[in-house]
């Protein structure tokens, strides 16, 4: 084994680094003997310099980043700051000062993936993010390399531990969506400000990222169509148990079946409960992957908090590490297919809508027509009325968004139809 | 991009290597992008060289493997024939002459993975093997590499696929084990001789394996305790039943809870519902692995056939090509931690026990006696008789297979048990 040491300087002491810095302390044995050489934590920049921080000796804390990212002997830079700025700088800084890269920042790799990729190329570095996507669970090693000999042909994940919580909650306990939103915020399972989580930029950005290592692509963020899970409501899970489905906020990259194009998209749908999607519940990830020659996979496991978020961080410093001692760099970006990404309108799949009509003869022939005329085919119609006013469940077969889209805008028109309750895709199947 | 290409031999052209050898032709652009430089197949050893192959040319066909493997120009020599020789010698000649070599040999690698590994290291040569534990399934990767900064305690898998099939079909349609079998072998899951399978062999090879890596300490084949699942009953799912479990044939790498010594077993147990492997159907394998910083992580997927097995080569292939191509080698052996393996007496779990007993007074005081005599700790009883006959049902707390095995012992001993239906360990809590 070497015996001089890897520098690593770490970006950010919160919830992660700290349990990074934790376990690079307790564990450093193992540590060195996976990797063949000791690595040695070489400075902490944070941004409260006086906070006491348990296990790390005070005289590695900084507050300039800057200068630490410089010094010229750090192997790697481990960055769990979060967020564009200051960590972009400072990850290509630290490329351009010799040292090797691994982020948790998911909205920084899903906006500038391929810029900071281009940075560590050019400069024969590494750049990792394993913990940037489903927190701990393996998912960036699996797609980048176990799959590199395959084609991926969808990706479908709950990659949102906070909407999880949520909408398993309201599923298990009938609870409306503000109801559910505060216990999961009670119990820290939400942040006081939910609006990335329930909105689904987050997800998105993990859609973004995933549909780009997938399909060999650049998915840019703005590619990735985004609806959250705000209004999804009690209604519409008893709608979805009458179909023998639950809802998730689901991401979802596919290939087109002509193979010469991708969607990335993340919204609420329903998906069947015999689907292994179904059952995760709580705070859990879980990611299902369907590809040519393997088929069907799924990766479970906790998404977020700061011990699994810093296994995945550790076992990318293990890697890189390893790359640095061998001369060698692992993958980089893949983006060789160059794919066009399709609009939101071109992506096909099923809908489950709820029509308020009034209740007299004709009007579902009214509706079906609407549905005919647009191209969209009715798998399933339910109608249930009472007192002059009528309900009428529509599930269709497979339809483009932009066929459904012209179906819903027509039946608004027509008078017998009081208004749309709800209109939601149905996945999975 | 290197425009020299990569030299691939094949050695087995079977279920897997004709895949292999498919895939690498029609998706061989993709290859090519994905390693950055073109693979060539260069050779196909075969033992019935006059097979009609489709898509192979048949001046790559040879029934000469040694000599094909000693060309000195071979980059990567794929197995895919299975057992120990000629496999073995085969690739250590590969090695020694120039080539890293991607191998799908559970019963191999099980038995012989150390010698290989110091022969692929004497040579700075890859020795990969994705495909030999759970097909499809990312599985090695994962825990050699994503988890590499993290402590595994423990590994609970379904790694066979025939024996899932024929405990799901006796779980969800009442049969007997018998009928179930013939079911699988109707259909393909079972081979016409299922020893391997049903006996344990099979989830031995890869409990090894798994638990090899998982806690970088050699486990021999014969470390592993193995109990096929012949003896499974309808009789024992309706006990299982009763408890909210099913019955699934488990390999179960474990730490113990000092962290001194591992064990590994495979045996047939009851798992409660809730746990997500319990919701594992038909052939599917899944790998439920628990780690100190990750938590819970859970790997879903096929875990044979041509195109899955075929996949996870092929993903090796790739990484051994870049490899090769940036002279460097990926992780090799890790059994640093060299930990004793202990016997199947100290592994620790809980068990149920059913008992036909006389239906009398003070059976169930004489059984208790005896339970607490050997230091096993009662959890729940349930006693049911009719006609002089009755049968008691123990559940026990967390106990050593030593002294649960004395206990049986003694209770064989006592006039009043007539017998001891069965005995089943619980997992998964």
């Amino acid at each position: 084994m070497r015996t001089r040491p890897l520098k690593v300087a770490l970006l950010g002491c919160g919830v992660v680094g700290s349990e990074v810095a934790r376990i690079m302390t307790t564990h450093a044995a193992d540590l060195a003997a996976r990797i063949g050489a000791p690595v040695e934590l070489a400075g902490v920049a944070v941004r409260r310099p006086d906070k006491v921080r348990e296990g790390i000796d005070p005289a590695l804390v900084t507050t300039d980043a800057t200068a630490l990212v410089k010094r010229g002997d750090i192997d790697v830079v481990v960055e769990v700051i979060g967020g564009i700025e200051p960590a972009r700088t400072l990850i290509t800084t630290a490329f351009a000062h010799g040292a090797s890269v691994v982020s948790a920042n998911k909205a920084l790799i899903a906006q500038d993936g391929a810029a900071l990729h281009a940075a560590a190329d050019e400069h024969g570095k590494d750049l990792y993010y394993e913990a940037a996507v489903a927190g701990a669970i393996p998912l960036i090693r699996p797609l980048r390399e176990s799959l590199a000999g395959d084609k991926v042909n969808r990706v479908l994940g709950i990659v949102n531990g906070t909407t999880n919580f949520i909408l398993d909650a309201m599923d298990s306990t009938g609870a409306g969506y503000q109801e559910a939103l505060d216990e999961a915020t009670a119990l820290g399972y939400a942040e006081a400000d939910p609006t990335a989580d329930v909105e689904g930029f987050d997800a998105a950005a993990k859609a973004a990222i995933l549909a780009g290592i997938a399909f060999h692509t650049r998915v840019r963020l703005d590619d990735v169509y985004r609806e959250g899970m705000t209004e999804v409501t009690a209604a519409d899970f008893a709608s979805a148990k009458e179909m023998g489905c639950t809802i998730k906020l689901l991401a979802i990259c596919e290939r087109a079946a002509d193979g010469g194009s991708v969607t990335a998209r993340v919204h609420p749908a329903m998906i069947p409960l015999s689907h292994p999607l179904a059952n995760v519940r709580e705070a859990y990830n879980a990611v299902f992957v369907e590809s040519e020659a393997a088929g069907q996979l799924m990766f479970y496991g906790p998404g977020a908090g700061g011990s699994p978020t810093a296994s995945a961080v550790l076992g990318d410093l293990v890697a890189v590490c390893r790359n640095r001692i061998g001369g060698a760099t692992g993958p980089g970006e893949s983006a060789y297919a160059a794919l066009p990404v399709s609009p939101m309108g071109d992506v096909v799949t099923r809908y489950h809508i709820s029509l308020d009509v009034a209740d007299k003869p004709g009007v579902l022939a009214q509706v079906a027509t609407v549905f005919a005329e647009h191209g969209v085919s009715i798998d399933t119609v339910r109608q249930s009325g009472k007192d002059g006013e009528a309900s009428l469940v529509v599930v269709t077969h497979r339809a483009s968004d932009a066929a459904l889209g012209g179906t819903v805008e027509a039946l608004r028109k027509l008078d017998t139809v009081r208004g749309v309750a709800s209109i939601m895709r149905v996945e999975g199947e």
